[in-house]
Formats: C-alpha cells, structure tokens, sequence
C-alpha cells in the first residue's frame, strides 16, 4: 500500500492526508473511529447541538483518536457543548459556517487543533486573524451547506493567500472529492490533505437511511443541486449565503425556486419532510450528498474508502510524474 | 523547460496539453498565434458569427496552425460560416452550447477534428454519440458562458464515461484553472490536457480593452458571480440553462436578482451596456472572466503564461510524486 506524506500527516501523525467531514446526523463515532483506525482522522459531526448525541456518538468511538466539529452558528447558542465535548480530548474540533472567534482560544486551551472551513478568501482571511491550525477550502461541488466557490479554484488561491500570510497553517481541500484522483488533484493545488464528506457518507459506517444509500448508487453528478428548500422544510434558519447541495429529486423539483410557498406550506410540509427522511424516502424529502455522486458506486467500510483513496492517487500522481519530459 | 506529454500532445503534435478557449470578442487570430507558436493549440473565438470579423482573425493568425471555436446555438442561424471557416484549414473547430449533430460531418470530412465542450454529463453522452475527438468538461468556475457542475467533480466522471463508451475520445479540463497547479490537478483528475480561458483572457494578446484588463488584476476569486444580466442588457437570447460568469460590479450589483427590471428598462440599459462596454469601463458592464481570477497577477504574453503554466505543472507533479512512500 502506498503513502502520501504531507505537512498534514506530519502535524496529526496520520498515515493518510485524509479527515472525514463532520457531516450532522451522518457522521456519528463509529464512522470517525473507523476514518481515524484506518489511518485518517474522523471527526464527529456535532450537528445542531444535541448533547445527549454528541456523548453517544463519543462513545461509539470506543477511544478512538477522533475529532468533533461544529455549525457554528448554531454553537453560539449553546457554547457549554464545547466545554462539554472538550473533555474527550479531541484532537481537533472544526468549525464552519460562522464567526470562529469565541471559541478558538478553548479550543486551543484544552490542546486540540482548531480547523476553519472556509467557502470564500473572505473566510480564510479570518480564519487566518483567528489562528486557525488547518483552513479548508471548501468548493461548491460539496454535499450540504455550503457557498459559491469552485473547489478547483479556491484551492490554489487560498494555498497562495495561506503561503503569503501564515505559512504554518495547514489547507485541505473539499467538495467534489469522490476518489484518488480528487486527492492527487487536491495536493497538486496546494492543499496539504482533503476533508471528505459525501465519499464517506457513502460508508457502511455512516447513519444514513439505506434508502438514501440506494439513491446515490443511481444519481450521477449531474443529479444534485444547491439550494434552500430543505432548510425551509425543515425550518432551520441558516445565515443568508450558505445553501445546501442535496440530490435532485422530487422535493426539489416541487418546491426549488417556489421557496415562497413552501414557507407558506410549512404547517403540512415540515412534518411530511422530517417522516419522509426519518422513513428513508429518497423522492420527498432532502438527500444530502453532493457532486461526487458520479465517482461513487459502492457503499464500502471507511477503511476500504480511506486505504483506496490513497493508493490511487499515489498511483495516479506517480503516472503523471512520467510523463514529464525534459526539453533543451 | 519541462514538458508534459499527453494523448492531447500525441494527437495534435503540440509541445504543451493547452488549447485557448474559442472566447467570442477577446479570442482573436493574434492569440490563438500565439498559444499555436507556444507550443499550444489556439483557437479563434467563432462568437455571435460576424464573417468580416471571423476573416480578419485568421488573417491575423497570420499562417500559424489554430483553429476555431463556435457557440453552437448561433451557427444554426448562419451554417454557412462554418464552411467559410473550414477554407482556412483549422485543426480543430471547437462546438459549445448546443446541439453538435448539424456540423460534426461537415467538420470531419475537411479533416479537422472536432471539440464539444460539455457542461454536463449529459452533453458528454451527446458529444460521443457524434463522435467527437475531443470532449471538454467546463466547470462552472469558468468565466463567460457555461452551467453549474463543479471542475473538480465532473472531470473524473467525464473520464470515467469516455473510458467506458469512447476510449480514443480524449478530454479537456475547463474552468478555474489559472496556473501550472490547476494543468497538475486537470491531468491527475484524468484530463488529457486543459481549455484555458480567463488566464489567456489576461494575456497581451487578448482583444480586451485595458479598464478591463485592470479589473481582472484587482479582484480576487470571490469578486465574480454566475448571472444572465449581461446577456439580457445585450438583448442576446442565450438558451436556458446557461449563465454567464463575469466580474461582480456596479452593474451585476444593480440588476443581477432583478432580471425582469432590467427587461423593462432595456431601451435604456442596452445601449448604456454596450456604450460602456466598448469604453473599457469595468463597473458599469459585463467584464468576462472566471473564478481563476483569484490566481492572476499581471497581464502577460500568451507564450510566456503557456510555458510557465507547462513548467510548474511539471515541477507541481514530481513535487507530489516525491511525496509517495511505500509501506510493508
């Protein structure tokens, strides 16, 4: 098996440049046990801020080195989930989708690393200001919420933006990354290692609906979209700016771009959502994965993802070293 | 000076696996010359289809090997300019934004091969169907004209489609990419060689006017959105399903999510677009480029950005390559 050695494998002592996404809801302990086993780092998706959850998912990681992240915003209404989570020493705690201020000096306190995923330079800016460890630079292709940027893009621009004004912090790439060519690719524009959400949303280990498995084996890249109406169904006020990448579908069809009268459908639509995705109804109601549905066509343990992943873009990255040539 | 060679580089005899972006108004003879003289494949900038024009590109190609690009859904209207165009012999004529099928024949039988640009995977069906040569996959990073899939995410599943249906068709990366670092992830992603707009946008040889040149060097990656304004205040009824990227200003600021608005005020707002366009003004008008903004720092000669580009892709893989270590 091959490996990459990155500045990212260096700073976390992992055997592949490779963290798993905190998604919510779907990214429980077991799922980043088994990123961080087989020689990743898993973070734990601290979601909406349910602390009974959150102590669960912790155990479920059965001492595994694991990580935790967080929404920020929604952090902010309930900061003693930090304190809280803090006391399983994770190695680092990630925070997106807000101001990362109040919490980088605890965080930094209890001697965990602190990550800031960013969707725009505006973000790495501030993450910079904060002095996050690691950024991410997190492209539109991605599943769930997310902005407007382009993976391929961000990535070199944020490399360069990090480069000039904090050397030591670390960049990973996310968004669309669904094998090893996305890895290869992702360290040839300057990241250090990728964060990986849909790819391992796709895990056996991930909690997710098997009927929601099912649909990303039949949805290809073409068959997702950014958007807001799953927010609105499920009457989750996020900040102006962040909209969701979820599977095209019959919901979508239904009520995207037709915001308004959903918001006026709310009292009928916002329990038939949460039924239907409580049921594992794929058509009606939001299926969060992202672009990189068209790579995956397998749910496989993390291991297998996490060990695979690397392999191929050693190979890959190897391949294309070939076919360099010299020329007077 | 490294080089990199691919099946693009095999296929077209060129020293380097980039061909410039067909863009309508800025890609004239001069720089498609220029990236042909680099080592490179220019193609002339076909557009809304003014002959004189078309005919004084080539001859300011002044005899070097280029070849030209249509917006497909334009041509329809005049077909006989493609005839006109095959005279001069291009070696290759570029087919974008819609249905190929009319001219692929016309395109083969004078012995030039043919490009579709795809914005989806399901343009990549249609573009094997008609045996195209080459395909490209154009990411919504791009600047001027395209659709919503990420680079990132659609060039794998592109590749991943031609291994499978069409081995020989070869494929470009499209959108975002800037420098040799995004050439690096274009061939790690299982691109044979990339389209480059936005880079050669901003090179010495581009028809742009030089307020617009300056913009592009102020503004960062986050500075551009994807909008149809610009398209409605030139009165051009592009098909649906297609945006235009351009620099975000003034004018985006005022109109973009005010469509309609704009469509009532068109007796004004059009010929103060066009006015302000043909001004170099950068506020108050469309300003066409991409997301690779964010990596371009001088407006250069189209020999000078090719050969680098080549070089630190070059340098960028064997730098990753380095990384890769073996493990028992």
């Amino acid at each position: 098996m091959a490996t990459l050695t990155t500045r990212l494998t260096r700073m976390l002592d992992l055997r592949h440049p490779v963290v798993s996404a905190p998604m919510a809801f779907a990214g429980g302990g077991a799922l980043a046990a088994a990123v961080s086993r087989a020689g990743g780092l898993g973070l734990i998706g601290g979601g909406y801020g349910d602390p009974a959850w959150l102590e669960a998912q912790f155990e479920a990681a059965a001492g595994a080195r694991v990580g935790v992240g967080f929404i920020t915003w929604s952090l902010r209404k309930s900061p003693s989930l930090l304190t809280d989570v803090l006391r399983h020493r994770p190695a680092a705690v990630m925070l997106s989708f807000g101001d990362p201020r109040p919490f980088v000096d605890e965080i930094h306190a209890a001697g965990a690393r602190v990550i800031c995923q960013c969707q725009d330079l505006g973000h790495v800016m501030d993450a910079v200001e904060v002095r996050a460890d690691i950024v991410v630079a997190q492209g539109a292709e991605a599943g769930g919420h997310g902005a407007a940027r382009g993976t391929l893009s961000f990535v070199p621009e944020a490399a360069d933006y990090l480069a000039a004004h904090a050397p030591d912090t670390l960049l990973l790439a996310a968004g669309g990354i669904g094998d090893g060519r996305g890895l290869a690719a992702s360290l040839a524009l300057g990241a250090d290692g990728v964060l990986l959400g849909t790819r391992l949303w796709a895990s056996t280990e991930a909690l997710v609906q098997p009927g929601h498995h099912q649909a990303i084996l039949e949805t290809d890249g073409d068959g997702t979209l950014r958007t807001t109406v799953a927010d609105i169904a499920r009457q989750i006020a996020w900040p102006r700016g962040f909209t969701a990448r979820i599977r095209r579908n019959a919901f979508t069809d239904r009520w995207h771009s037709h915001e308004a009268e959903l918001e006026r459908n709310i009292a009928q639509e916002g329990p038939r959502y949460r039924q239907s995705f409580a049921a594992g109804d794929a058509e009606h109601t939001g299926v969060w994965f992202g672009e990189a549905a068209g790579v995956i066509h397998a749910i496989e343990p993390a291991a297998v993802i996490v060990e695979r992943m690397a392999d191929e873009a050693a190979q890959c990255l190897a391949r294309q070293a070939a076919g360099i040539g010299g020329q007077p």
